[in-house]
C-alpha cells in the first residue's frame, strides 16, 4: 500500500502546504492561519482566527488534576524526556475524558433537533462537569466571544443556539442543570468555523500540549523522585 | 511525594494561570499570548508574538517522509483513534530527530564562542540537513523574519549572529557547507525570545502536532488497511 | 474515585498476588503459571501451560514488515530508549492489525453457529491473511499442538472445530480460501484455555514485546540515523 | 537508509527466527526458549530457563502504587483500549523507575571492584528501596533460586557475589543498610544468564506487561469514570 497525500509536496528545494509555499507562510502568515490551512484547507478571516484562538485558550489548562496533565508529570518524574511525557499525556485522554467534543459535534451537526437529542440520548456528551455543577464558565466565555465576533444569528451562531436549547431541555428532563461544558462549547465553535467534527480530540490536544509542556518543565525542575500512588497529594505554591 | 505547582490554581469556580483569570485570558488574549504565559511566564509584546508564530509555522510540516508524520499515519491505519496516533508521533522524535533544537540552544546560550564550539564538537547540532545541502530555507526565512521585526543588533539578534558565525567556521573546517538548519534556527529564536533552551522539543511538537492531526485525518478518510513495510511507497496526488 | 483491586495486596513486607505470596511464586512457579494466575485467576495444569506457550511462540515474530516491529525500530533510530520504542510498538497495533483475535474470540464464544457467522459477517475476523493465501501455517501448528495435548473432542477442541467449520463455509461462500489465521487460532486457544476473549490484544503483545525488544536492540547496535520514509527498504543479512 | 536484520527471514511460506523454523519452534519449544533465542541468540538449558522464569516472576507485580501499573489504569479509565493502556505503562518507567537494572548491570559487568564502585558512585543503582528498608525479599528469593540451580561459585554466581559485596560496603559507608533490590538482582541474573546489560528495561517490561494487562482488564470491568488526581485513593477488596 502506498502513502497518498494531498496535504503537502516537496519539489527540489521548495516545499508547499495545500499549494502554498512554506517560505511564504513563514513570512506572511500566523500560526493560526496555518492551523486552518492544514485542518480546514484554507486561510481564515480575522473573525475566524479570533474565535479559534479563544477556543484554544479555553482548552489549554484547567488544573493538574486532569489525567492529561498529571500523567505527563508522573512520566517525567520517572526519568523521561519532554516528548515522551507529552506522548503519555496524549494517551491519557479518550472516549471518557477529552473526547466528548467529537461526540457533541456529531450531535450538533446532525439533523436531530435539541428535543430529539435529549429524548434519545441517555447521556448527552458536552453537557455536565464533575466540578462545574451550575455553569462551565469557560463554555460561557466562548459563547460570549463568538457573539461579540459576529457568530450570532442570522450571520451564524446556530450551533451555540442549539447547544443552549439542549441545555434547557436537559434541565427539564433531569430536574437539575447539566451545563454546556468546555467540550460542548468546543464542539459548537468547531462547527461555526466549519471544521470536521472528528477533529474534536485533535483541537483539545493542540491546545493542551502547551500546558503539558509547562507542567513537564516544572516537574523536571523540581527533580522529584518518581511518584508512587500512595504518596501523592497536590500542593499549591504561591 | 506531593505534586507541587506554581502554574495554575483553582479556587471554587475560578481558575487562574500564572495569576491570570482563565476567563479573562479567553476574552482578551491570543493563543500565542498564553503559550508565552505558560512557557516563559509572562505576556509577550507584538514583535515577540510575531516571531514565535513564524517559528511555529516553520516547524509545522516538511513532508510526510519524516518519522513524526509517517508514524502517526501508520498507527492510524492500524485502526487507532486520533489521540493515539498523535502520541505515536510524539514518540517518533528523539535525540537524533527533532531533538537538535535543545542541543543547539544549549550551545548558543553557552559562554563558548563560535570558534570554540566548532573546535570542540565533532557534530554541531542545528547545522546540516539530509535534504537541504546548501541552505535550509526555513532557517533563512526565520532569520529574515527576526531581522524585520527588529531582532537584530544592537537591539537583539545576537544568537542568530553567533549561529551564522558557527556556520562559517564549520564550512572552513569541513570544506563543505553545513547550513544552519531549522533546529538551529529554532534554537536561535527561542533564545531571542528568552525561552528556556530545554523547551526545544516542546516547541517543535507544539507546531508539529497540527500537521500530525492533518495527516491522521487524511489517513482515516482514505480508510486504508494497515501498512506493511514491504509495500509502502509515497505518491503525491494533485 | 478510588482505585480498587482484587489482584494483589501488600501487608508490611509481604506481597501477595491473587492470595499467593510473591516469594512462593518466585520459588515454585513458572512465568506461565503467573500469566494464568494474573489473567485467568488460577494456576494451570501442565497441558494448559504447554498450549499457552505454543500460542505465545506463534505470536512472537513474523518479520519486521509488521507495524508492531518496524515502528519500534523507527522510534529507536530517532534516538529513543528501549521502553519508549516498546511503547510505540504497542500503539502500532489496533482494530485493523493485531486486533482480530479479540473479535474472533467474541464470535467463537457466541451462540452463533459457523453457518450463522458466515452468513452474517461481511468480513470474518481471524480468517484470511495478506501473505498466507492458502494456509496460515502458524494457525495450523497451533491446532496440531492443541490436538496433541488432548484439546480435542470430546475432551475439548470445540473452538478449533468451530473455527475450521467457519473456514469451510467461508470458502464455499467466497469461492476462495480464507484460511484460519494466527489471530483466529489465538482466539480458539484463548477460549480452550478459558481466558476472557477481551484479552486478545494483551496476549498478542505479551508475546510480541519480546521480538520488539530484540529488534530495538539490533537497531540500537546498528547506530543508524533516523528513518525517512523515502529512503527505506528491507534487506536480509545472513 | 535500509532496515537490516539478522533476526528473522521469510522465504515464501517459511519464516525462521535466528535460523530456526517458526513452525518447529511452535511445536517443540517453550516461550522461554524463544525469549533466549531472540534476546541472547541461542536456546537455553533447563537451569537457565528456570532462572529466567524466576526473574520474570519476581518482576511481574508489586502493587498498583507503581507508575507502571496505575498509569495504565488511569489511561484505561479515560476510555482507551488495552494496547493503548499498555503503551502508557511502558512510558511510565524511565531512568528513575524500573531503569536501575540496566545501570546496575553495567556496574556489575564492569572491571570495577565492589570497593571501587561504592567509593565512586554517590548513588549505586540496584540498591535501596522506598518501601523495603532492610531487605528486598524478591531480590533475596532470586539469589536463593540462582544458588539452588547451581549458579554459585565456582560454577557461577559471581555477579550475585559482587552484588552482596557492594551491599556490605554500602552499609559501612552509609551507616545504614541499602539492600540489594529487585533491579539489582535482575541485573545479577541477567549477567549470570549472559544477556546484554542493556536489556534491563526490556526484561522488566516483558514481565510487567502481564500485570499491566491484568490491572487494565480489572479497571475496564469496573467501568469507572476517569480519574482526577484530587479524588484518588487505593482500596483493597477482599
Amino acid at each position: 500500500m502506498k502513502f497518498k497525500t494531498k496535504i503537502s509536496k516537496t519539489e527540489g528545494n521548495k516545499h508547499s502546504i495545500r499549494g502554498k509555499n512554506l517560505l511564504e507562510l513563514i513570512e506572511k502568515h500566523s500560526f493560526t492561519d496555518v492551523i486552518f490551512l492544514l485542518l480546514r484547507g484554507d486561510i481564515p478571516n480575522e473573525k475566524e482566527k479570533a474565535l479559534l484562538e479563544a477556543m484554544l485558550v479555553a482548552s489549554v489548562e484547567n488544573g493538574l488534576e486532569a489525567p492529561s496533565l498529571f500523567v505527563p508529570r508522573v512520566v517525567a518524574a520517572s526519568g523521561n524526556d519532554m516528548h515522551v511525557a507529552l506522548a503519555a499525556g496524549m494517551l491519557a485522554i479518550g472516549s471518557k475524558h477529552g473526547g466528548a467534543g467529537e461526540q457533541a459535534a456529531m450531535l450538533l451537526a446532525s439533523n436531530l433537533s435539541a428535543t430529539d437529542i435529549v429524548a434519545q440520548e441517555r447521556i448527552v456528551p458536552g453537557f455536565g462537569h464533575k466540578i462545574y455543577k451550575e455553569e462551565d464558565l469557560r463554555a460561557r466565555a466562548l459563547f460570549e466571544k463568538a457573539k461579540s465576533l459576529g457568530f450570532s444569528p442570522p450571520a451564524g451562531g446556530c450551533y451555540f443556539k442549539k447547544a443552549y436549547e439542549i441545555e434547557a431541555k436537559l434541565a427539564e428532563k433531569k430536574g437539575k442543570k447539566l451545563p454546556l461544558n468546555i467540550d460542548g462549547a468546543i464542539a459548537a465553535v468547531m462547527l461555526e468555523l466549519r471544521f470536521d467534527p472528528r477533529l474534536g480530540k485533535a483541537f483539545f490536544l493542540i491546545a493542551r500540549i502547551v500546558a503539558m509542556a509547562s507542567h513537564v518543565k516544572e516537574e523536571m525542575e523540581q527533580q522529584n523522585s518518581y511518584y508512587r500512588l500512595d504518596e501523592t497529594e497536590i500542593q499549591n505554591e504561591e
